[in-house]
């Protein structure tokens, strides 16, 4: 009897690597063997200091709600890290501490955003994004980008591109799916061009500490008015805790205050605890460990995807993921990835999952997985595709 | 430069009670003892069993994603408890784990009600109802209702207010700032009469395990098609762990998982392996003996209420709030309100934050302080107002 599901739960598109992980999880539980390359989620569980301070704060008995915008003292914390980490002088009250990035992006697309309005991002992106768009009946417009511009927006993109309903531009620094970085002085054209349109500028940077060489300046230092978003989950490890923070401008706090106060009450207690100890240089310097092993892995895989014919036409330079051209193969990526699912019993993610640009030629590789497993995958890719 | 604010973040109004809070908070640090009766959150921390499962689960490691709509085990443990406790036999696959009730009422919105169409509740209600439509651009129509229906929705009031955009009722049982019921037969006529229009029935639960008569029955026994939410922040005394949950049709079950993957994630992973304990029956057991506790203050503040002059038309039969009408004051309630932090340093909350039907002849008392302090602030009351 009941019809009236509402438009925006019918078009939004789930996540096919979702699909493609259940069916992997029930290969497993039939005794195949997986290697699981398609999550977005590191392999590495939360470092024991960050486990232990949830633990004392468990112990302490901080069970309530903080504030909407989080504790102060962690507000206080991460204004702290962008001076010291950035040379960025930010304001404790312009950090914003969300439930995860998503959180974050939530809430600046409902502070942001009417109906109909629209905001530029790069195809392929992160698909959450342009989802966060459509809760709010905002519209992301993708921009098809490829390894021209290391598959990012850049200034002229957002000029010619910039319509009479646009009135934002989201850009990952460094993306999903590419891991491919911004340049400083690109990310700086981009945002006075924004900003001579009276638009908003977002910046994602929640894989920006998982850059492998020098790290690239972060977007609070344009400018109070960049909303810049980040997260607890990658870098630092505490995916399942579900924490993040944005930077703000000062004039959108108390919309911002009043939209997290109804949406998410507070941010979970135990998880902005335990992020007081994530911040600390002590945490940091291990977790950097963390970072080398990725950028092994990295330095493995690369070489050998183009043994095998994968086309990573702009070399990732963080996050943890390689984005392949798979033309070569001679099929679609989604039917590819299920061949490889089913036959090497390898899951990867179809660039599908990503946008619509070129989408269904390209794979992505999450290496979230030990050196000795990637390896391993290679070895089976090449079996089945006779390389 | 930057203008453009979505009108949803103008509109959208904050908690009153938020800046009675920080108010109040700012005498405190001033020197001044302040008597908290204007949190709706509970003051008991939570159950070490409950907290000591939460630390087991960050000693095991349990600190990466969960599924989108939560911990199979915990799914299933919801859906037993139903049937031990309701006698409703519910599917595990309807349970969707959510971060707190919030994110169920979020993703009911997102799922259910497109842009400009209504959903009808009870004004006085929980404010961040209308603010959760007014994110998706649906519309809350707020429906008088006072003690002649002991302030909740009737069938008959939802037949004269549905209209051509009406697309669903949202109940809460029992209520805030009430904690008044709606009679199980007057709830399945509510029921009727929604699904007559083909439209969709929420019934928000979260304070239904803090009735202190006879527990009523729960709408998840009226049908399958009924949105039943629920969370761990009340009864369960788990507030700042984020976590709740909604029973949902099976038909809408893919919806509600794309939205949730794309949302959330997932909820807090350490809340939900903390939460398992939090359902077994020697806990349940405990709670019980906090919700007697809560019954003891109700107890002791209703005549209290009555000898000072406070109108409580509709004595409270579960949450912990008692609204009470305050006319004979001579003054509107956000000026009593202030009048009290001010001069008696209790800080209590104005109908305002509810609602508009009558709402600044209201205010609302939270019983989640102790007896002696519910005690004082009756004579600090008393002395102010020289009843």
């Amino acid at each position: 009897m009941q019809v009236n599901i509402a438009r925006r739960a019918k078009e939004i598109e789930p996540f096919r690597v979702m699909a493609i992980l259940a069916r992997a999880r029930a290969m497993e539980v039939a005794g195949r063997d997986i290697i699981h390359m398609e999550v977005g989620e590191p392999d590495f569980p939360t470092p024991m200091p960050i486990v232990e301070a949830g633990i004392a704060a468990l112990r302490a008995g901080h069970t309530h709600y903080t504030p909407a915008l989080g504790l102060p003292a962690l507000r206080a914390a991460i204004a702290a890290y962008y001076g010291e980490r950035y040379g960025v002088d930010v304001s404790p009250s312009r950090v914003c501490v969300t439930p995860g990035a998503s959180g974050a992006l939530l809430l600046a697309m409902a502070a942001l955003f009417n109906p109909g309005e629209e905001i530029l991002l790069a195809d392929p992106g992160y698909p959450c994004n342009r989802h966060f768009a459509r809760l709010v009946e905002a519209k992301a417009v993708g921009i098809p980008v490829g390894p021209e511009t290391a598959y990012q927006l850049t200034a002229d993109a957002v000029a010619r591109h910039w319509g009479p309903n646009t009135r934002g531009v989201l850009v990952a620094n460094p993306g999903n799916p590419t891991g491919t970085l911004i340049a400083a002085d690109e990310l700086a054209a981009i945002h006075a061009e924004v900003r001579a349109r009276g638009g908003w500028l977002i910046v994602d940077e929640i894989y920006h500490e998982l850059v492998y060489a020098d790290a690239p300046p972060s977007a609070a230092g344009l400018g109070e008015d960049v909303l810049v978003i980040n997260s607890f989950s990658k870098y630092f490890l505490m995916t399942g805790w579900r924490l993040g923070w944005m930077l703000a401008p000062s004039s959108l706090l108390p919309s911002i205050d009043k939209l997290a106060q109804n949406i998410f009450l507070a941010a979970p207690t135990v998880a902005q605890h335990a992020a007081l100890v994530a911040l600390e240089a002590e945490t940091r310097n291990f977790l950097d460990q963390r970072k080398f092993e990725l950028q092994l892995r990295r330095d493995a895989l690369l070489p050998a995807l183009a043994d095998l014919g994968f086309d990573v036409k702009t070399a990732p330079q963080g996050a943890f993921y390689c984005y392949a051209e798979v033309s070569r193969f001679g099929m679609s990526a989604e039917s590819l990835a299920e061949k490889l699912l089913l036959e090497a019993g390898v899951a990867l993610t179809p660039g599908t999952d990503f946008g619509a640009h070129l989408a269904n030629r390209h794979i992505r590789f999450a290496y979230t997985t030990t050196l000795e497993r990637i390896q391993e995958a290679m070895q089976r890719i090449e079996t089945v595709l006779g390389c």
